[in-house]
């Protein structure tokens, strides 16, 4: 679906605004811009036609935003909570508006309206996909559950989801934090297996896979998407922390040490283990990353730059001087049926599950 | 060729260091990084049996540091030499340790190593396409010719360039200043034209192109390269001033004007145009087109940044945030035969030659 020009438009309500697939009708400030970049959204329970209001349970912040708001507040649960709701009121939506970073809801589907596109029903209970800077919501609880201690904030309120929002149902065999931790990074694994699936077919060897940050939530996942995807090689590469425990759960023909940001050094123990690689996936949430992962990748070869911590500019000038044919891919978030294949890789594979829930433990 | 591990080993200097065609034998402080991050570089004549020295006549600094050296001089003649002079004393190269950024350079071959791979001469007249950021400089002139006014800087002195550093015969058939302007873009069209013939190899539909910014360099040189490869249409987006420009240029069959920063409104014209676009091509240096280039392409079609404005996160986010199945590229400079086929195209294609040479005239 394309947004105007050909919108889908599937309805409208009493003010008689057609209602668009991307949300725009719930744009207040300023006008013309998606839901992510507006400053206020309408928040307002009443749905449109294609869309799904959800009675909310929990908010999940992103880290970046929940450290900005303890730094700047002090941490006290007052002064939390009065964050949180003031910026809710004031934008109709929890963005913060230093990170411009969101987070994640759960909740229960409350209406959805019948031209809606996403299959939910009244009483399934979801997890919206699509980041709460963008998300209309209203909070009704005053946060009142809240001490401000984690970025898991129990809530009560609506939020609404667009025509082309993403939610997922949340697995009943699964322990609802778990599910979340592995839907979070859910774009990864299924990226990660189409880019490796196209390589094997064009053959006759079958890639090589290196994974930077083989141990973290979204590595581990693709590192068993890459193999299920007909990887002939995957090389698992860890700081140093944690490779017993990246050993322990499988998920690598071989685990090497090796830090991201030296390029010499990445490259030269990524060889030693088999590659250099076809496809390089770079979950590594620190900068600095993108020449060791161009470095380590074969002519003609794919890097997928997961991490947040990317520069474009580094990697763009960083291959070109190095005078390397790789494609550089920027990881889209968003892949037809990635939730599911998150959730069935972590039932399927119980190494990995023991890494998530060793974290889980942890925090 | 990939670094070490498995080195290129292509002989040793006086001293037994081993030459590495990343230049890593040239990196003096700090120890372990890629010539294009160290602070110092060896700049001495003598090469390594895989290096080629240039004997250097011009530098072309790139528009962010001339800009910031200006602005940080005042802006005469015997600053901005000064400042230049200092800043390739102190680090054995021209990169601008405020904009990190370098540009190219043209002179003649002064001697090829025997294993040198860039298949030189001494006589032939080059230019640079990989950065001075990370390429050993001399200069021996102080300048004298340069007067501060221009980004293109007379010059006396030596560069070196490594076993894997492009260089591009200028060609004998071409003003110098032209083929500069061609070579200073040339990975765009050469990665646009791949993708097009790979979206156009998997039919049986021909692949609807979108440039943003088609009449600039990078666009018009990347729209020509899409219709080449095979593209059924191409819809050249411009802000609106220089549209009739390029609409006389021939080289899209469709020129709609739109902000490319105004995400519906760019969608909707390109939509209205024959959209959405199988391949869209972000060449419009601006921040804040990510979105509008996401929702301007078709479910499973490619963008293709080559804008060094844009934001990672903002693609990243931007896309998963409406649920969009599209391939993002971030744009790699090297292409091989990028610049032989960027030339073809400024010789074959009068109508883009024209847009060039109007840039050429103003400036």
């Amino acid at each position: 679906m394309i947004a105007t020009g050909r919108l889908t438009v599937t309805g409208s309500r009493e003010e008689g605004r057609l209602a668009s697939p991307l949300g725009l009708h719930r744009v207040l400030k300023p006008g013309g811009v998606l839901p992510q970049a507006a400053w206020r959204l309408d928040s307002r329970p009443a749905i449109w036609p294609d869309e799904v209001r959800i009675r909310v349970d929990r908010l999940n912040l992103d880290a970046a935003s929940y450290r900005q708001l303890r730094e700047s507040t002090g941490g006290s649960a007052e002064a939390m909570r009065g964050a949180v709701l003031q910026i809710v009121a004031d934008r109709g939506k929890m963005q913060n508006p230093v990170t411009g970073s969101g987070g994640m809801l759960t909740g229960v589907v409350d209406e959805a309206g019948p031209d809606s596109p996403l299959g939910l029903a009244p009483g399934d209970r979801v997890a919206t996909l699509v980041s709460l800077s963008l998300t209309p919501l209203a909070i009704t609880d005053g946060l009142a559950g809240w001490d401000g201690q984690s970025e898991q904030v129990p809530c009560a309120g609506h939020a609404i989801l667009f025509g082309r929002s993403i939610a997922a149902v949340l697995p009943g065999d699964l322990p609802t934090g778990l599910a979340l931790a592995v839907l979070d990074v859910c774009g990864a694994p299924a990226l990660t297996g189409r880019v490796v699936a196209d390589a094997a077919a064009r053959g006759p060897i079958k890639p090589v896979v290196a994974i930077l940050g083989a141990g973290g939530k979204s590595g581990s996942l693709s590192a068993v998407a890459a193999r299920r995807a007909g990887a002939g090689r995957v090389i698992g590469v860890v700081p140093g922390e944690g490779a017993a425990a990246v050993r322990a759960a499988g998920l690598a023909d071989q685990v090497v040490l090796a830090d991201a940001r030296d390029p010499v050094g990445l490259a030269g123990a990524v060889a030693a283990a088999g590659g250099p690689a076809d496809v390089t996936v770079v979950c590594v949430d620190v900068p600095g990353c993108e020449g060791g992962a161009v470095l380590a990748t074969a002519p003609g070869g794919t890097v997928i730059f997961f991490s947040m911590a990317t520069s474009f500019t580094a990697a763009a000038l960083g291959a070109e001087g190095v005078a390397a044919d790789v494609t550089m891919l920027i990881g889209n978030g968003y892949v037809p049926g990635h939730a599911d294949l998150a959730l069935d890789l972590i039932r399927a594979e119980p190494g990995v599950r023991r890494l998530f829930e060793a974290r889980l433990t942890e925090s």
